[in-house]
């Protein structure tokens, strides 16, 4: 019987359409041998038309489609396997076809057959160091024994090498790389001399390193040659940093590092060069990390190796720079593998504590709140208080200090609110609460006073919120729940009274909430409770098993209103969805497409979209619609776990949510996936739960099974499995 | 027709076998979310009698092979399920059942239904803190609502609750630990005071904090009591620090933090306290990290979190510590899952540039080498030249000073070798050479001369060696070989001429190895040759694809002689062997054994084993056996991937191994793998590919797999698959 197969899965990068206008540090994602490349020195890479990534390390080919990687490595044993395993260059010609430069040879990549073929005899041992083809569709070989133009139909090569005493020759056999200008000529970065050469007429007009002359090389050995998108070129050399050649009075504008001047090129030894989509020009170094050249300022901004951020480049030395067709950026580096850096940035902002960085002084991030002035403050767990000023993105810190009453009580701030302008009410962990003044710099300390039940009730402070008359509303953990009259200075305590059950349900509250009708929400470790100030009755709301419309879990971690009279409850078990006038619960989970259970923060933005963080991740959930888009910590959140107090929107829309790792923030608006969806691949093909590949004895597989349109199994081969990469 | 299983595989957890004599600074692997735990909050931490681990969390019950893990979550739709997410206790009775305290109850798990029973209705909702079973099988519970006796029997309870006008009642409902002492009694910690309770005669005697008497507790809130090997009770404290009992005359010895003092407790809230099998008290505190109490000194030692050092401490509160069977230590804590410290520390030390801390001031450690002292010298890429004194193991480095000639050529030395006593040569990347005199102080730096044929033939010095007369062979990238006559100062230079087959195969050098009868091997980028000092002529080894017994690659990375005329030869596509006399190679691929066929580094033991470093981690491997034990970064390795000339032996035989991410040592002769090994257990059963659990609609399965002896399917269920973890 034949099955006729269906290629319809889905390969994408998503990407983030936040436009960085102004330049910041960039955040990169690194792809190490931790994630699964098979080497770290990365020389070559290329994105193909089919969308799949290629790195060439020193230990093979890598395949790489966004989440798993595959290898070609050399294998004695298999003639059709790549020649050799240090890759030096990789090109996708006008056809489609792949070739792969390696120490030994030329590789040629048949796509269906998943195999190479080799140009050269096995005892040619070239040593292929770039792979080149011009606008007439010719191949040039750059090697360590000279240039090579190959005649692919044929088969046969014409090699180009450094004769001693022909001064039309290569200046070296040892060639780096080969570009074409725009007159059609060919610029070859030798290892002694940069040549320029006419492919019709084989002539070559050689440039030299002549101290005597100002505007030459600085030196002869060339690495790289780079055509930019305005037809330039430019030269990279080895201890001689760049120049841009002239072609008017022909002659060389050097760049160089100059210790005495900041915003110089970092390093002389230079290995790469590229100009992005923006203009800039990125100049990979060795040892000196990228220096991204602006030409309109005359300036060098390097971006380098940082030890403590595991988001700066993983190493100093750059092999290679590649744009592609999306407009991300991905650096090859010596022993860093690869860097990636997405067109728009990530997604999420992320704000970490790192050395001799401005920003947070600790990670775990408990609370977030904003003022009037629109800046954003941070209660940590351990840090103190942390401010951000959201106009120039700056961080400082108020801390505990032992002796000084006008400081935060501890350094472990649970809860963050701004009672009015110029003053803020901190809760803390084993530390009551205080009141501060930002304006006289005065902190009022509260703290319970046993036996004294107008003080505090406990020391833990977990959620804190005004009322109308700007008085507080205060719930601790294991001390129940407080209301603290400012002008009386007095609070009255509001506990679990067991012989009552119209008093609090639970003494753990975890948040607070105020109803537009004054009832106060509370949210407790066991159950949910609506406080009458009236009546002073608590109502409370349990899970009541034996009734499905009841709320779905008693852990209640957080509450938002939400329109016609309903309110959204987030607890340990889903989130829920209150209808207060019948009193009952709707409740969504992860069988609905919730990343995960655990509803510890929620926002929602202008379309009516919910921003909910949770134990694995931020979901953007569409009540309207039901649909799911969920975002991990591969997306550039600070991790997938997060801190119920964290989550805060500005005024502006903007969105903060905080965890164990950092703050993330975001413009809803602006967190678009990708609208570039290359075509899907079906990636593994097994029958009775074993792989089967192309080249298998008796294999059903003619093509490798991407390639593949269409497979016929017999009647026996009834059980077979498709997968394709999520 | 019947199938019967055979249950034969193997999980095991490997260990080391140094013993810790001195304190080191604990070397702990993390287990957070990001291996798989579902939360960080970690209360509790069991390891059960078929080895398995237990984790409990705020986000349910975590079950760790020490590879994957699998959870048990509360869904209200199932009434098998854990009763609720928040874990704050587990526990193994005596007859071997498992039962799980959590904030709604108390949980049995059944393991062969892999299910769970709850012990109380489902409106107890009991905050269960605390399961202990004393020495007559009794079952007690501390919860938030007292005292509980359980009759596991009947499936009934008493309850002890505290009495308002009772004295000869629980001091406070809120209980928190439970033990029991040599004399029957029970220690029960309560929210408000220690109470000693006799089971029998149902009396309650009491302690409290007595601000009149000295020796009385500090405080009421006693978290945690605990009885050490020597039947000493501990009593830790909120607020309080910890207590010794006397019980000659009934007071307590107080342990709290002192600013003053650098050895105190390092905080006075207490979570934990554990005695290990060396008698050390390990107590861990809130926001404190862990001191660890030597009676003997009477002084604390504090293990904290640490950001620059992912292998310090995750978290500073300290929720769960156990200690298992084994004497490894698991560490639960608040925001950072799981610390793991096996029982004898990493089997790999690992030095690293760590701030702060001394160590290596760069991570990419190049190459190393010993010196006549029998200390090591180590070239960084970007670092300098670094010191390790192995006495005092302690670092320093000597970097490159711009304007000082007696400093490095460069920062980036890829080779090193000590010349004679006090004198060593440093091989730089683009720098030439240097002479280093330690007594002097002095640099002599050696550089390529511009058409000098006498001098240093390329700046780029790979390899280093000394023949019998102390003078050198040098190996360059892209320059060939040199010999350097160090009385006469002079150069002779080697290099590749394409005319002369007798010449040097290639200009690019890796590795250089004089063997006993003055021959000087080149392992190059391009074959292996031998020189002949006398005819100066060069024999090349080249693979040939037909010719088996041929070097199987021409990446040549690292060379050691063997006994009996043969020589081991590192290569990038495996581990050859030659046999000098026969001139034919054997070699070991990844086929039989090594994980992975980069050779990078080979060093011989006492027992003639070779430890390989590759670029998958460090292979022992036993060329009499063929057998091979692979070690990579789980087990403490700086990274997979090595540097090849970073391989060293010192005298003693510790070997070092280095890449770029750090410097590993270890003695050989102490790596043992674990003498436990657990039963084993199959973990998946599936059939036609997919698994099948029992529960499952016409499930072939009435037990959990791993508790299964037997499964009886029919002929439909022809296909089936059983897999262990590994």
């Amino acid at each position: 019987m034949k099955y006729k197969i269906l290629l319809i899965f889905c390969l994408y990068f998503t990407l983030n359409s936040i436009s960085s206008a102004d330049w910041r540090k960039p955040f990169f994602r690194r792809i190490s041998t931790t994630e699964g490349l098979s080497q770290s020195h990365v020389s070559a890479i290329l994105k193909d038309s089919k969308g799949f990534m290629w790195f060439g390390t020193d230990e093979g080919l890598n395949k790489f489609d966004g989440y798993r990687f595959s290898f070609f490595k050399h294998y004695p044993d298999n003639p059709s396997s790549i020649d050799d395993n240090i890759v030096f260059d990789i090109l996708e010609d006008y056809d489609k076809n792949l070739w792969v430069g390696t120490n030994n040879g030329l590789n040629k990549f048949d796509r269906k057959k998943n195999a190479f073929s080799h140009f050269f005899k096995e005892d040619m041992h070239l040593n292929v160091r770039d792979i080149f083809q011009d606008s007439k569709h010719r191949m040039w070989l750059g090697t360590s024994s000279g240039l090579f133009l190959l005649d692919l139909k044929k088969g046969s090569y014409t090699q180009f090498r450094h004769e001693q005493n022909n001064r039309n020759s290569l200046s070296n056999d040892f060639i780096f790389k080969i570009i074409e200008d725009k007159s059609g000529d060919l610029w070859i970065a030798t290892k002694n001399g940069l040549d320029r050469f006419n492919p019709e007429k084989k002539t070559f007009l050689k440039y030299f390193h002549d101290a005597k002359k100002v505007n030459s090389l600085e030196t002869n050995w060339i690495k790289v040659v780079y055509r930019d998108h305005s037809d330039n070129i430019w030269i990279g050399m080895l201890g001689g940093g760049i120049a841009k050649y002239n072609p008017v009075n022909n002659t060389f504008k050097s760049f160089k590092h100059n210790p005495q001047k900041a915003n110089s090129l970092a390093h002389n030894d230079i290995l790469s060069i590229l100009e992005d989509r923006n203009g800039r020009l990125w100049v990979g170094t060795e040892n000196g990390g990228i220096s991204i050249y602006n030409e309109k300022e005359d300036r060098f901004t390097t971006v380098a190796y940082d030890p403590n951020d595991n988001n700066s480049l993983s190493n100093n030395s750059i092999y290679s720079l590649y744009e592609d067709n999306i407009g991300n950026m991905w650096v090859g580096t010596w022993s860093g593998g690869v860097n990636f850096l997405p067109k728009f940035g990530n997604k999420f902002t992320l704000y970490k504590s790192i050395l001799n960085q401005n920003g947070l002084n600790n990670n775990i991030v408990l609370s977030v709140a904003g003022d009037s002035d629109g800046n954003i403050w941070i209660g940590t767990d351990g840090g103190g208080l942390n401010f951000f000023n959201r106009k120039d993105h700056s961080f400082s810190a108020i801390r505990n200090q032992s002796g000084n009453k006008n400081s935060p009580n501890t350094d472990y701030i649970i809860s963050v609110l701004e009672v009015e302008k110029d003053l803020l009410a901190l809760g803390f962990h084993r530390g009551g609460f205080d009141l501060y003044n930002r304006k006289t710099g005065v902190f009022v300390h509260h703290l319970p006073i046993l036996n004294n039940s107008n003080s505090l009730s406990a020391p833990s402070v977990n959620t804190i919120i005004k009322d109308k008359d700007l008085n507080l509303w205060i719930g601790t953990w294991a001390g129940g729940l407080n209301f603290y009259d400012r002008k009386a200075d007095k609070f009255t305590q509001y506990l679990h009274d067991p012989n009552n059950s119209n008093s609090l349900c639970d003494n753990f509250i975890n948040i607070l909430w105020e109803d537009s009708d004054g009832t106060v929400w509370i949210g407790t470790d066991n159950g949910l409770d609506a406080f009458n100030r009236t009546s002073g009755k608590f109502t409370h709301f349990k899970h009541n098993p034996k009734d499905p419309t009841s709320i779905r879990n008693n852990n209640i971690l957080t509450i938002m209103g939400a329109d016609k009279g309903k309110i959204w409850i987030g607890t340990g078990g889903g989130l829920c969805l209150l209808d207060k006038k019948t009193k009952s619960f709707k409740v969504v989970t992860e069988k609905d497409g919730l990343p995960n259970n655990v509803i510890n923060g929620i926002l929602k933005d202008s379309k009516g979209c919910l921003w909910i963080s949770t134990n694995k991740g931020v979901a953007k959930y569409d009540p309207q619609t039901n649909i799911f888009r969920n975002y991990t910590i591969a997306d550039g959140l600070q991790g997938n776990e997060f801190k119920a107090k964290s989550a805060f929107q500005a005024k502006d829309g903007q969105m903060f949510f905080g965890g164990p790792n950092g703050l993330n923030s975001f413009y809803p608006d602006s967190i678009r996936d990708n609208d570039f969806i290359p075509p899907v691949y079906i990636t593994d093909f097994q029958i009775f739960n074993k792989s089967v590949f192309v080249g298998d004895k008796d294999s059903p597989l003619n093509n490798e099974i991407s390639e593949t349109t269409e497979i016929r199994l017999d009647h026996k081969q009834s059980v077979f499995h498709l997968s394709s990469l999520r």
